[in-house]
């Protein structure tokens, strides 16, 4: 039987470009499955339903959380966000390893119900980077920048709960050695005994 | 400050060619500090003192053990094997990774004290060829051979407790795998807070 997937959970701080790394990474390495989160916030313009998220009205989305449909869900500025269930058991079970782009509070959950789950923390090269990143290219009002600043402090809170952290400088570097990083995870002893045990087991009859 | 060096434990059946992967690892990376136990077993043809083992009398050996001077040590088919101390955290707090090839109960004495330790079990790629290698070339008495038989089912007890395994079926493979492997404990993030807590504290001066 094929290894079953592993479930790897990428959170960082709005600017650090993870969207972009994810894009990369999915591109580049096709074993990868990228859950798509349902949020009942509006769509951005160019954003589409079932690409960037899935979009529900908060009654649908109370639906998912009553039927237990999703594998972990937040409140954050006065939205849900989730990751539906079916998507990530199927992949998962497929041997292909699913990629949860979430933030802070979904990723612990994770760890309380997956365990053996990665969670991989994307910094910057530095705040300066980061700030610069968040200023933007000028063109946005000051009271969207203050809020985006804000909201990069609150995301720094949590991170160690993570396993590894990430350096986001150079976007192939850092697409490799996610890869790395995940990739390695397929040689935990515990995701291993079958073949262990069948090996102890023969050695001890020898 | 250089980011201190990572402990990795190697353990793995006998004549599963930890020795070969050992020497390869480290001809090919520098950083790597190989640490040599001290032993009171009589040192086999063609061993020097200093070089595989420090060959140590008991009297020797229990004076260290009185003087703390063993990061562990085992009892082991009548012998003392120990991990001497001032080695290993010498290199450690000069940044190199120190690699002990030590057995299961050494290992485990080993992440009981350094839970940060990295505990590597090296798998032959089945049990038949791991006969193979322990029948050798025929020239051995059938009670060499049925003693190394049996502390090959001996060694197989306790896997569970190492972290990654590796199979040694090609051994340029398996040196870039443990390498890989050994590499991305520099990305953990507890290896990490300093450089975190920096950008952390940054962006919430924001």
């Amino acid at each position: 039987m094929a290894q079953k997937g592993i479930l790897v959970v990428v959170s960082g701080f709005s600017g650090v470009g993870k969207g972009t790394l994810m894009k990369r990474l999915t591109e580049k390495y096709e074993e990868y499955a990228l859950s798509i989160s349902a949020t009942t916030r509006q769509p951005r313009e160019g954003e589409e339903d079932g690409r960037e998220y899935f979009f529900r009205t908060r009654e649908a989305f109370e639906q998912m959380i009553a039927e237990d449909a999703l594998v972990e869900y937040a409140c954050y500025c006065d939205n849900y966000y989730g990751t539906p269930k079916a998507y990530v058991e199927e992949q998962m079970m497929a041997g292909r390893d699913v990629i949860l782009e979430i933030e802070i509070q979904g990723a612990r959950k994770i760890k309380e119900k997956f365990p053996e789950a990665l969670l991989l923390f994307v910094m910057p090269p530095s705040a300066a980077v980061l700030k610069e990143r968040l200023v933007g290219r000028g063109t946005e009002l000051p009271e969207v920048i203050a809020a985006r600043l804000k909201r990069a402090a609150a995301e720094a809170e949590g991170i160690e709960a993570y396993d590894y952290m990430l350096v986001n400088d150079q976007l192939e570097t850092c697409v490799e050695e996610m890869h790395t990083l995940i990739s390695c995870q397929r040689s935990r002893v515990n995701r291993n005994l079958e073949f262990i045990n069948r090996v102890k087991n023969e050695v001890k009859a020898f």
